[in-house]
C-alpha cells in the first residue's frame, strides 16, 4: 500500500503522485537495482520536467527521495474477514433509469446492457450525475456558522455545485441531525429565519476556491476563515447525513430574495451539478450560474469541448432539473456548426410559440377571451410573471385535453412555448474564436434573440491545450510552443461592430458582481448577446486554487477589461460601452509570469519572451485605449443631412 | 430574320429583346392565333414583371406591339452565291496552343480533343480570351483627340480593359495607319511625344461607362464628350487596324509614369483583358487595376462566383501576362477555403524566399560577397528596385545553371522568390461575409503580408442574388424578398479590431483617386490588408451604366463610407483611422430608390418599406458618428501604469 497522496503533498507536488508511484513500482519489481532505478528515474525527471524549470524538478527529486518511506507491506489474510459490506454503487433512492441503465455503465458493465435499455431517440433523463458519488477529496470545506458572513461568495465561485445556501423557519430545525450547522439569517425583517450553508461532502472536489473567495476571517485567530479546509474522513458521516437533511428543506422562493446580488443568488437552486470538470475549473461557475437564473426554462446548445464532455459524457449529466421536473434541455453539437445548431433552437422556438399564438387566438369558441388575452400578452420580464404563466399554461394544456378538436391537439404540442424560452450557445474558444467563428458569426448576424457564452481559457483545453485565435501573445500553447506571435482575436469588439448585439466581458474572479449583471442583461436583451467568460485552465500552468486571484491580477494588468455593451442604452440617451473595470495599475507581466504558460518561454528563450512581452503589453495599452474611447462615444442621435 | 435589338432599343428595353422574339416565334409558328397569342403572351408579361412595377410592364407591352414591323421575311436562294469567306476563329497570330486546344473548344468541338491535349497538372496558359473576337457591342466609344484632356477617367472604369493609353516619339507615326488618332501628350517637358487612346473595338461590350466617366466637352457642342458612343459597323475595321498598330507602340515605362495618379495609372498596362463579365460589371476595373499596379508578381487565390467564373471559365482567361512572358500566376478554391488556400501561397512563397536566401548566403565559394549582399538586401519598395532585383535573380539563375553543385539545383528551383510577391486573396462578398469568413478571419489574424480584395456585390451575384450577411437593411434579395431586416455587416470593422491589419472602403466611381491609393498602400502594408471595393451590379437592378453616379450617391448618402485604416500611421504619431468622404449630405433613400432591389419593396410593401428604410438610415447614421468618434483617436502611445 502507497500512501502517495501524503508523499506527494509533503513534498510539495500537490496531488501528483505518477513519479512517487513510479519509484515505488521499481522498488517492488526489482526489475533493476534500486539506487540504479532511482538514478534513471531523476534524469527522465530531468528530462521531462526541466523545461518547466529547475524548481519543479527538484520537487519531484523530493518526492522520489520520500516515495519508500510511504510504501507499506499489507498481509493479505487467507480468507475474508472483514465484517463490511461493499457500499452499493448508487444511494436506494436513484431513479430507476439510474439503477438499471447508469449503473451498469458506472462500474464497467455497460456492455452487457441490452439495447432496448438504451433511450430509442437518443434523449436521455437528466439529473444523473448527482448520483454518481466519486469521494474524490481529500480535503474539504468546514463551515464555521459564526464568523460567516453569508455574503455568498464561496457558493458562487464553487465550480461543482457542492456549496448551496438556503434560509428557513427555525422551526425546521426541529427534525434537524445533531451536527446540522445553522446561524441566524443575516438580513433584517428574518428575526425567525435560520440559514445553513451545506457542503455536500462526497460531491467536492476539494479544490479551495471556496475558502479563497471567503472574506470572512475569525477575529481571534486571523488563520481562521468563515470557511476552511479540513481532512474530509472524519467529517464525513456528518456531513452526508446534514446533506440528505438540507436536501430536504424547499428552495427558497425567487420572489423572497434579490437574486441581482451574489449575496441573493446564493439561494438560487443550481441544476448543474457535480460534474467531472477539474477540481478548480474556471468554466463550470459560469455554466452553473446560467442554470441558477435561467434553469427551467434553458435550452443550451454546447460546442463540441470541456463543456460537453463534463455536460454529458454517458453514463452521467450534471445538466438537472428541479423538484418539479423542470430543467436545461441541453445538446451538444460539433465545433464547426454549434453556434447554428443553437440558432435553430432558437427559430424552432420561435416558430413554435408563434403556432401556439396564432392556434389560441383562433379558439375563442373554447376559451373566453381574458383567459386568452392573459396568455398572449404577458410580458415575462420578472419571474414572477414567468410563473403566473407556467400556472396559466398547466391550466390550458389540462382544458386542451378535455377538447376534442384538432386545434387543441396542435395546441397542446406547442403550448410550452408560451412560457419565454432562454436559449444559450456555449462553447469554448476553440469553437468561438475558431472553428465555428463563422456560424457564430452568422448568428449573431441574424439579429434572433439568442445568448452566447464562450468559456475562453485561451486554449483548446479538451484536446490538450493547443493554440487558437484567443491565445495571448507571448503565451505557449502547442503548436505556439515558441510563443504565440500575434495577439488575441478581439471577439468582443468584432460583436460590437454589428451595434446590436449585447457583448460583456467577465471574470467571475475578479468581479462576480459584473458577472452576476452581464449575464442577466445579456439574457433580458431582445436581441443577440456574446458573453466572454474569462475561465482558468490546467492549461495555463497554475493551481487552480490560484484562478480567483490571476483572474483579479488579469483585469488589474488590462489583460481582461471588464466591459458591457449594451445597444438598448443608446436608446435611453446613455453611452452604450461601459468599462467595467479601471485603468490598468499592474503590468501585464505580474500577471503572466504567474504561469507556466508564460514562464516556459522565459525559461527557453529569454530574449524572444522579452521581445514579445514587450509587444504584448504594447498591444494591451492600444487596447485599453481604444476601449476608453469608445467609451466616450455620445449616444446622441446624430443628423447628418440638414 | 428580325431585327430584335432596334425594336427592343426603340421601345426602351435596352438589350432585353425576349418578349421580342417570343412575339415573332408565335406570329410565325401559327400554334395560336396571332390575337390570341398577343394576349397570352401580355398577359406572362403582367404576371411576371409586375412585381418590378408597372412601367416594366408597358415598355415589354410596347415592345410586343412593335416586334412584327421588325420581323422581315428573307428568301433562302437554291445555291451558295455569297464570295465571303467565314472568318477565322482566332488570328492567325495566336499561339500553338490557342489554336489546338482553345479553339475546339470555342468553336463547340472540344469532345473531340484527345486528353493529351490538355494540360497533364492542370495549369493553362493565360492570356487566352483576347483571341476571342467577341464583337458583342452594337455601340462603341470613339475618342476624340482633340477634346480629350488626357485624365485616364475612361480607362481606369473600364471594365474589360479596352481603352487603353500610350505616349511615345511622334517619329512613331510615320508607320501608323492612315486612321489612327493622336494627340500631343498634355504634359510638360514631353514636346515631341503624342498620345493615343485607343479602343479595342473588337473586344469592348458597349457599356458606356467611358463616357460617364469621361469629364471632358467639346466647348462648341456640350452634347461631345473627348468620348462618345457611336454606331460600331462602320468604325470596325479602322478600328482593327488601329489596335494592331497600337499593339506594336511599346507600353510606356513605369519609371516614366506617376501612377500613383489616375493620369499616370492609364499608361500601366494590364494583365487582365476581355473577361466575359457583364457589360459594366463593377467587379473588374478592381481586379485589372491590380494587375496593372502589381501584374508580373501577382499570386492570386480567387474564391469562387462570378470573378472565379469570368477569371477562369474554360476554354480561355483574361489573366495575361507582359511582352517577358511574366503576369499573375491564378488559381481559383472554393468559397469555404480561398482565405486559407491564399494564406497558403504567403506561407509557400515566405518559406521558399528563406530557402532561397539561406543556400544563397551560404554560396560564397561561387559568387562574390556583393554580389549576394545586393540579391539579399534588397529592399524592393518601388518598381524599379523591383526591376532591378529581377535582373540579378535573372543573372543569378543562368550563372546558376552553370554549377555542378546541388546547391545550386535547390537555389534555382527557389530563386524567383528573391523577388517580391504579392498575394491577394480575391472574392467576392459571398465568399467574405459568408462562407468563407472563418477562413478571411483566421488569414486576417495570422499576421502575415497578405491582401485581400472583396469584390462586394452585396448579394451572391453568380448563382443569380443570393442574400449574403452584406446584403444591406431594407434591400431585397433572393432569399430575402420580404426585404432584409438586418443590417449589413461591418466587416472592416472587424478587420479593424485586430488592431495590426490595413483596412480600406473604396468605390472606384466615387472617388477613383482613393480607391488607386488605398490598394497601392494595402499593398505596400507589411501585414494583413483587406481592401472592401464596392461593385454595382445587375443584382442591384440598374443599368450598369449608372453605377459610376449611384457609387456617387452610394458615397453621398453615408452608405459606402469612403475609409483608410493604416497601423502604419500610428507608428508616424498619426490617427490611423482615415474617413475619405464627407459627412452624408443625401438621404439613403436617394441612393436606395434608383436601384430595383430597394424599389420592389416599396411597390409590393410600401409600409414594410417606409419602415426598414427608416431602421437602414438610423443604422447608416449610427455607423457615421461611429466612424467620425474613430477618426478622432489619437494615435498617442497610451501609459495606462505610472
Amino acid at each position: 500500500v502507497i500512501d502517495a497522496r501524503t508523499a506527494a503533498r509533503d513534498a510539495g507536488m500537490g496531488r501528483r503522485i505518477n513519479t512517487i508511484m513510479q519509484t515505488c513500482f521499481f522498488a517492488l519489481s526489482g526489475v533493476l537495482p534500486r539506487d540504479e532505478a532511482i538514478e534513471k528515474i531523476k534524469a527522465a525527471i530531468e528530462k521531462t520536467y526541466m523545461r518547466k524549470g529547475a524548481e519543479i524538478v527538484q520537487l519531484n527529486f523530493k518526492a522520489v527521495d520520500a516515495s519508500l518511506d510511504h510504501l507499506h507491506k499489507v498481509e493479505v489474510p487467507n480468507k475474508v474477514s472483514s465484517t463490511k459490506e461493499m457500499a452499493a454503487a448508487v444511494s436506494d433512492l436513484a431513479p430507476a433509469f439510474v439503477k438499471e441503465v447508469t449503473v451498469p455503465m458506472l462500474i464497467g458493465h455497460g456492455d452487457d446492457l441490452p439495447v432496448s435499455s438504451i433511450p430509442v431517440d437518443g434523449t436521455y433523463p437528466s439529473g444523473t450525475a448527482r448520483w454518481e458519488k466519486r469521494n474524490i477529496a481529500d480535503f474539504i470545506p468546514l463551515w464555521e456558522p459564526e464568523v460567516c458572513i453569508q455574503c455568498g461568495n464561496c457558493s458562487f465561485v464553487c465550480p461543482h455545485s457542492v456549496i448551496r445556501a438556503r434560509f428557513y423557519d427555525q422551526s425546521t430545525l426541529d427534525n434537524a441531525p445533531a451536527t446540522f450547522e445553522s446561524a441566524p439569517v443575516s438580513a433584517r425583517g428574518f428575526p425567525d429565519a435560520r440559514y445553513t450553508l451545506q457542503i455536500y461532502v462526497e460531491d467536492c472536489t476539494g479544490c479551495g476556491l471556496c475558502v479563497e473567495a471567503c472574506p470572512a476571517y475569525d477575529q481571534n485567530d486571523k488563520s481562521r476563515k468563515a470557511i476552511n479546509m479540513v481532512d474530509k474522513d472524519p467529517v464525513t458521516e456528518a456531513g452526508i447525513i446534514n446533506t440528505e437533511f438540507f436536501d430536504t428543506i424547499p428552495v427558497n422562493s425567487r420572489a423572497t430574495v434579490n437574486f441581482g446580488s451574489i449575496r441573493g443568488a446564493q439561494f438560487l437552486e443550481p441544476l448543474f451539478e457535480f460534474s467531472g470538470a477539474c477540481a478548480g475549473c474556471g468554466e463550470t461557475p459560469y455554466v452553473r450560474l446560467l442554470t441558477q437564473l435561467f434553469g427551467p426554462r434553458l435550452l443550451v446548445a454546447n460546442a463540441t469541448g470541456c463543456s460537453s464532455i463534463y455536460g454529458g459524457n454517458l453514463p452521467a449529466t450534471p445538466w438537472s432539473m428541479n423538484k418539479e421536473g423542470r430543467g436545461p434541455a441541453w445538446s451538444n453539437s460539433l465545433f464547426e456548426d454549434n453556434a447554428e445548431f443553437g440558432l435553430g433552437m432558437r427559430v424552432s422556438a420561435d416558430q413554435q410559440l408563434a403556432m401556439a399564438k396564432q392556434i389560441l387566438s383562433e379558439m375563442t369558441d373554447h376559451f373566453d377571451q381574458e383567459f386568452i388575452d392573459s396568455l398572449l400578452a404577458t410580458d415575462q420580464d420578472i419571474g414572477t410573471e414567468m410563473n403566473q404563466q407556467r400556472d396559466r399554461v398547466g391550466e390550458l394544456k389540462s382544458r386542451l385535453k378535455e377538447i376534442d378538436d384538432p386545434r387543441a391537439k396542435s395546441l397542446l404540442t406547442v403550448a410550452d412555448h408560451l412560457v419565454r424560452r432562454s436559449v444559450w450557445l456555449v462553447g469554448g474558444d476553440g469553437w468561438a474564436y475558431d472553428i465555428g467563428s463563422s456560424g457564430l458569426d452568422h448568428a449573431l448576424a441574424s439579429g434572433r434573440n439568442i445568448n452566447v457564452l464562450v468559456l475562453d481559457t485561451e486554449v483548446y483545453s479538451n484536446t490538450g491545450g493547443q493554440a487558437s485565435k484567443s491565445t495571448p501573445m507571448a503565451a505557449t500553447a502547442k503548436f505556439a510552443a515558441a510563443g504565440k506571435a500575434v495577439t488575441k482575436k478581439d471577439l468582443g469588439l468584432q460583436a460590437i461592430s454589428y451595434g446590436n448585439v449585447y457583448v460583456a466581458r467577465v471574470a467571475f474572479g475578479a468581479n462576480a458582481q459584473q458577472t452576476l449583471q452581464a449575464i442577466r442583461e445579456a439574457e433580458a436583451y431582445p436581441g443577440p448577446s456574446i458573453i466572454l467568460a474569462y475561465s482558468p485552465c490546467i492549461a495555463h500552468g497554475i493551481d487552480l486554487k490560484d484562478g480567483l486571484s490571476q483572474q483579479e491580477k488579469a483585469v488589474d494588468s488590462g489583460y481582461w477589461p471588464l466591459i458591457r455593451y449594451n445597444p438598448e442604452l443608446r436608446k435611453q440617451g446613455k453611452k452604450p460601452f461601459i468599462l467595467d473595470s479601471t485603468r490598468p495599475s499592474i503590468k501585464l507581466e505580474e500577471f503572466a509570469y504567474n504561469e507556466q504558460r508564460y514562464k516556459i518561454l522565459q525559461k527557453n528563450n529569454p530574449v524572444e519572451a522579452e521581445r514579445l512581452m514587450k509587444l504584448a503589453q504594447e498591444s494591451l495599452d492600444l487596447r485599453w485605449q481604444t476601449y476608453e474611447h469608445m467609451a466616450e462615444q455620445e449616444p446622441a442621435e446624430f443628423q447628418p443631412i440638414s
